[in-house]
């Protein structure tokens, strides 16, 4: 198909209703790295369903005895949306399905002669009969059958054509012709749907696409225009290599800018996609589409400007439509607005040449080339606004010790509010046992807990910067705060301390 | 734009040359948490230049001080790329983009009535003639002007149009009706670069996408394919929120799939990607396309075994295009095919009984949702093949200090094949001081490298689990491993001394 020349519309029309098929359990744990228990499959599979997809492949049934069991316990937990688990051209697999009570198998056969020559090992004749037989077995044993043309998007499209026409001929139910190695571009996506529509007018189609060019949801958006009504998906774009097209970016763009009904609870994505982030153990970068950390934060000057007097004017849509807030953030980029609104924020009431020498002062940072946290804006506006700098908390001395045969201990002097209290604890790790005799020796006075301590993913080498960030309370005050070293336990003892010190100022008694 | 119908085709052609003009450097740097220096803003220019950018914006003269300076440094580096700073539509703006001897100035001014009323806060007509007096004070001053209209997608056309044509007759070389929000779909992209290529035919177009929706490359396409011959880019798609087009997206799939001839060295997109990513201290989450970690690793049985025997057949374009290679990982999807590559990669020679069952313990690992590093594979397979267990390393005794005060120091004793060996060393943390004290132990013997050390993000409390992977070589060789511990010390050096042992071990002499 690549010599082609496309000249068509892209598009014609979505269809009636578009169905979500989930494959954050199969495709998307066959990201390298990525491997689920069943008891944390299940979980996952209950958040899909609380959001709206009307099925899921909950695995591939023939390849582990962990897989069949979770793929059982999933089909029997009462779910809303269909079961499916995945299966090969032979029967084997498609028995390994019926083990585990799924309501369908998804079928995959390759279609290409390039799979057909180098991975099956078959000819085309073979494979039209594979298809026919397994589709035919599995009707037999009443299952419902989703036929998928493995590799499809590098197939003669004639011979795909077939193969469909003898799935459908033993009773498959939808078919789909499988992106399997992402290298579909939007005109052939367009051309590829109307083809199939022509030849297999009465038999539903999916697309399942994946993200090597980063075009994985253009492509799934115009195959629905073209005649698909059932789009393969997965949470976070999970899946091999690049991923598949991702659930949230889907159904966010066909909501609010193609304004379609959907089954989805959009509002439910954001914390569906941080429980799937969490179990799969598997991050994402910060500008991730819809989901990622940025996705709704301002930095520089000329949008915070703009989304404090309206919103939209930076946004494209709101962020509760995913069920997530907004953030406005200091640094090298911030201009006065923003500024003004995180000291108000702290209970400071800066004036407004005040605001603009803090201003000028977090540019001054941020052209060193460091981040600004709430905490050194605090000091910043602290200097400028005269006020009597309030670290109630100082840190004198820390010592820690750790090794194989040592029990990680840890030592600390502080200076609260001019006593000095020293105080020494054992931990599970360095960082532990820092972080415990700093709360140990504050603790008598002031009775702050560590709510959440986390560091980012640390890559490139072992003198490579730890960011630390930590979230305390105090009754129900909460303060959020971060550390940066080379050294993980000084980044951490800095993060603690300074929001400590943070819960334990107050510049203005009468707000809370 | 939003309640029209679009019925025309997508695409007309490609221009004959397309142009990249990177912005990773302004609206890149823009991204919330990324601030850089001079000095490292020039390493990337310097790094972009090499790869074949078109022209560079090397950031917001305006901004800072520190920006004025980086951008005065990028403009006198002699780089064969034109450098830009962006201006606002003030002469201030203009005036700071001569203080730095930039080429070009990317004037940004907005186009859309939401940005005139909550942002800008001036009339239709204001704007016009601040598009007109700016431009022409940029002309009047020698510089190249790409114009850009600021929210250009959410602009009514006419008045967009008006304001381009107050820009070309003050003399703007190019145009750019930046999507700022993100908020293109394909349809619109068509629609809006052709009613634009109609109006003003012998203006040069610029594209400016955002991610927001994941189809920052897919608009980016449409419009170089309807009346665009440049597009706007940043590496590794960093930008305000979800982030720009990304260079590596567009070029790559531009070349694979539409058969393009570029300007870009697509050779070098892998390490500029990855000195982006370290100079910016910008993760890329595994599935990130082009550039991500997974996007050359395989593991599932169907595709390993496709790949050992034609790589294409899951690969959408060769690894080396971006000057990466691929790699085979074992894992719970991992087939007996991939499990026995890798095997023969570490010089045993299993018979296929042995590698059934190396295969069912690997599947039964990873069915308890942990990963497969290579160290752990060898575990299996001398357990398996009834191999003695070679570890040449074994670690006796590790010590470390570290604290404000004290400067970071650990005491190791080793046993190699044997003899003991001691060693100290400081570092720039605990981890760096242990691993560092055991590289120098065992690189009197080993010529060993770390190539990689990484750790998952930590997130929950001080005691959480700490895992940690690494990657190391010797030679040509290359081993992976991981350590997992509540002190990430210890998890750090059992990682590094399990790889080390792998690359140590040579069960075939005959080979390599």
């Amino acid at each position: 198909m690549r010599d082609r020349k496309w000249g068509i519309a892209l598009f014609s029309s979505f269809p009636k209703a578009i169905k979500f098929f989930d494959t954050t359990l199969r495709d998307g744990e066959q990201t390298p790295g990525v491997s689920l228990t069943p008891e944390k499959k299940l979980r996952i599979a209950e958040s899909l369903d609380k959001i709206g997809v009307s099925a899921m492949e909950a695995g591939f049934a023939a390849a582990s005895e962990g897989e069949l069991d979770a793929i059982k316990l999933i089909a029997e937990a009462g779910l809303r949306a269909d079961v499916y688990s995945m299966a090969r051209g032979v029967t084997n697999d498609i028995d390994a399905v019926l083990k585990t009570g799924a309501k369908g198998v998804h079928l995959v056969i390759p279609s290409s002669d390039l799979h057909l020559q180098y991975k099956l090992k078959k000819t085309r004749a073979e494979v039209l009969k594979i298809t026919e037989n397994t589709t035919q077995y599995a009707k037999d044993h009443g299952l419902v059958v989703e036929l998928s043309a493995e590799d499809a998007t590098r197939s003669e499209i004639d011979f795909l054509a077939q193969m469909f026409k003898a799935g459908v001929d033993a009773g498959a139910d939808r078919l789909c012709p499988c992106d399997t190695v992402g290298v579909l571009i939007p005109e052939q996506t367009a051309e590829l749907y109307t083809q199939l529509k022509k030849r297999l007018p009465n038999v539903p189609l999916s697309v399942h696409c994946h993200d090597d060019f980063g075009l994985a949801v253009a492509n799934s958006i115009i195959a629905l225009q073209n005649g698909a009504d059932q789009a393969h998906v997965t949470m976070n774009g999970l899946g091999e290599r690049a991923g598949n097209a991702s659930l949230e970016e889907l159904a966010v763009v066909l909501k609010a800018q193609y304004k379609l009904e959907l089954p989805i609870k959009t509002e439910l994505i954001y914390e569906t996609s941080r429980l799937v982030s969490r179990i799969t153990d598997f991050p994402l970068q910060p500008n991730k589409s819809i989901v990622g950390e940025n996705a709704f934060v301002h930095e520089s000057g000329m949008h915070t400007h703009g989304i404090l007097s309206n919103p939209s004017t930076y946004e494209p849509f709101k962020p509760e439509m995913i069920g997530r807030t907004r953030r406005i953030a200091a640094g090298k980029h911030s201009g006065s607005t923003g500024i003004r609104a995180s000291l108000v924020e702290m209970g400071l009431e800066p004036t407004d040449g005040q605001v603009k020498e803090i201003f000028l002062r977090v540019k001054s940072i941020g052209d060193k080339g460091k981040r600004v946290a709430d905490a050194d804006l605090q000091a910043i506006a602290e200097v400028v606004m005269g006020l009597p700098p309030v670290r109630p908390i100082t840190l004198e001395e820390i010592t820690v010790v750790t090794g194989n045969k040592v029990t990680s201990t840890a030592s600390v002097r502080l200076n609260l509010n001019g006593e000095t209290l020293t105080e020494a604890a054992t931990g599970v790790g360095p960082v532990d046992a820092a972080i415990t005799a700093i709360k140990k020796a504050v603790g008598i006075v002031e009775p702050i807990q560590l709510e959440n301590y986390s560091v980012k993913a640390i890559t490139g080498g072992t003198n490579a910067v730890t960011e630390v960030a930590v979230r305390l309370s105090k009754g129900d005050r909460k303060a959020t705060a971060a550390g940066v070293n080379e050294d993980i336990v000084i980044a951490s003892v800095e993060a603690m301390i300074s929001g400590m010190n943070v819960l334990m100022t107050n510049y203005n008694k009468n707000k809370k």
